[in-house]
């Protein structure tokens, strides 16, 4: 059953919009994904919220339609609501038809199956949810299994990143661990780990031969890969700088270098 | 002479801080940029801030010295603000210890000389001031001249597009133009015309030969290129997609093919 929702303090609503800040969403195991198309990829990933809006027109829509049938059949809640509460809920004017709370899958490293893709991103501190946003879309685009973040990262769970990602989230795995953990944890099986650094050994990553499963340790926004972590690489590969500046968005980066990583490894 | 300032109500500081809007960013002719990393590259390109304000700390840095100094020898009003003036000037808690008022550059495509890098970024009403910031910057890292923006494109001296230049803003050329304007102009000279497209009569962006220069064409963030533009490239190349999403963020696109393209020229 749909219920129909008009007031700003039902707790439902009240539940959604408090998927904004972290807590909350630690608290309730539940993040925010908005939009008919993101949705519709999560459901094609098998992933379903524990309550779902829809604005009318959402609802219409066939891929509506299918979205509301199989969050019901999965005892998840849906309701109804104008547009403008729709705009309260997601915090913008023009809002989307749709948005969801999803439960927070586990992020744990324990259960990340490295033989599934050939490249990995690991993200030092990444301060920036649009930065990891945007680094998960490119894993999605690229084939990349997905993103393992190390120590002090923003939350990959937050609206920012959860938007930046354009549904990258549900299709891509998501893991979290201290950058000992995930040292240790890497060593216990195959896979090389390739650092992006502009300093100490480094070699254009043109020069550089990928082999699958690879790791792509990427460095904090401001001060890159801490020299611990360096010294821990198999490889540390570095972009050509042509310009004035000597750094490039740390999802720039890690683009440029996803993109050499697959076209080596399909050529091989 | 340095002024003390300490009141939000002083004129100047009212000044700084109305170009957050677009509105008072054309009446002035001024833009907003921060920091003192980023307001030396300006200071190395030779462009100096018609106002500057500047914390106790920044002044006492020997840049910080070196940019008041340059600042006022060309007539430039530098004002010492404290800590708390400038974070409202910028709208940051944690702000840097500079600000300073730029004029805007000529951005007309007539004074644009093509011939002085390999290749340029074209931009089609890019929406997102990140994304051209973003652009700008890889536009430096690449040596890529710098970009132009057609049509309906967010503003590139806005904050937020400055900021995410990261001071590429100052080392990179940026043109205004409609598409219409654009085509006329690069046909009426030499250069290829490459535009990324997923449909159409593309290529693979790996099978592209890239000459100088290139105009790299870059379509809106949710549409596109629009097909008018597309049918008048000389080519248009697609980046690989191996994920369950059709896209990539603009940003990292044009960095991918950026940096494929600095590849294959330099090895020409």
């Amino acid at each position: 059953m749909i219920l129909d929702i008009s007031s700003a303090s039902n707790p439902s609503v009240k539940r959604l919009k408090s998927l904004f800040d972290k807590k909350a969403r630690r608290l309730e195991g539940l993040f925010l994904a908005e939009g008919l198309r993101v949705c519709t990829e999560a459901l094609e990933a098998g992933r379903l919220p524990a309550l779902l809006a829809v604005t009318h027109e959402a609802e219409a829509h066939p891929l509506g339609r299918a979205l509301i049938a199989a969050t019901l059949d999965a005892r998840g809640q849906v309701m109804r609501v104008p547009p403008i509460l729709m705009s309260r809920i997601t915090g913008k004017d023009n809002a989307q038809g749709v948005a969801g709370a999803y439960p927070i899958p586990d992020t744990g490293l324990a259960g990340l199956d490295r033989s599934t893709a050939p490249l990995w991103v690991v993200g030092e501190s990444i301060r920036d949810p649009g930065n990891i946003g945007t680094m998960l879309r490119t894993c999605d685009a690229t084939g990349a299994g997905g993103l393992i973040l190390l120590d002090q990262c923003a939350d990959p769970f937050s609206v920012e990143a959860v938007r930046a990602s354009m549904g990258a989230l549900f299709s891509r795995r998501i893991a979290q661990a201290s950058g000992p953990e995930f040292f240790a944890w890497a060593r216990s099986g195959a896979g090389q780990i390739v650092g992006a650094a502009l300093e100490g050994r480094t070699v254009d990553y043109r020069a550089h031969r990928f082999t699958a499963p690879s790791f792509l340790l990427m460095g904090n926004e401001q001060a890159g890969l801490p020299s611990p972590y360096a010294e821990q690489c198999d490889a540390l590969v570095k972009l050509p700088m042509r310009g004035t500046a000597d750094s490039l968005n740390v999802a720039i980066a890690t683009a440029v270098l996803l993109y050499r990583a697959l076209d080596q490894l399909e050529t091989l």
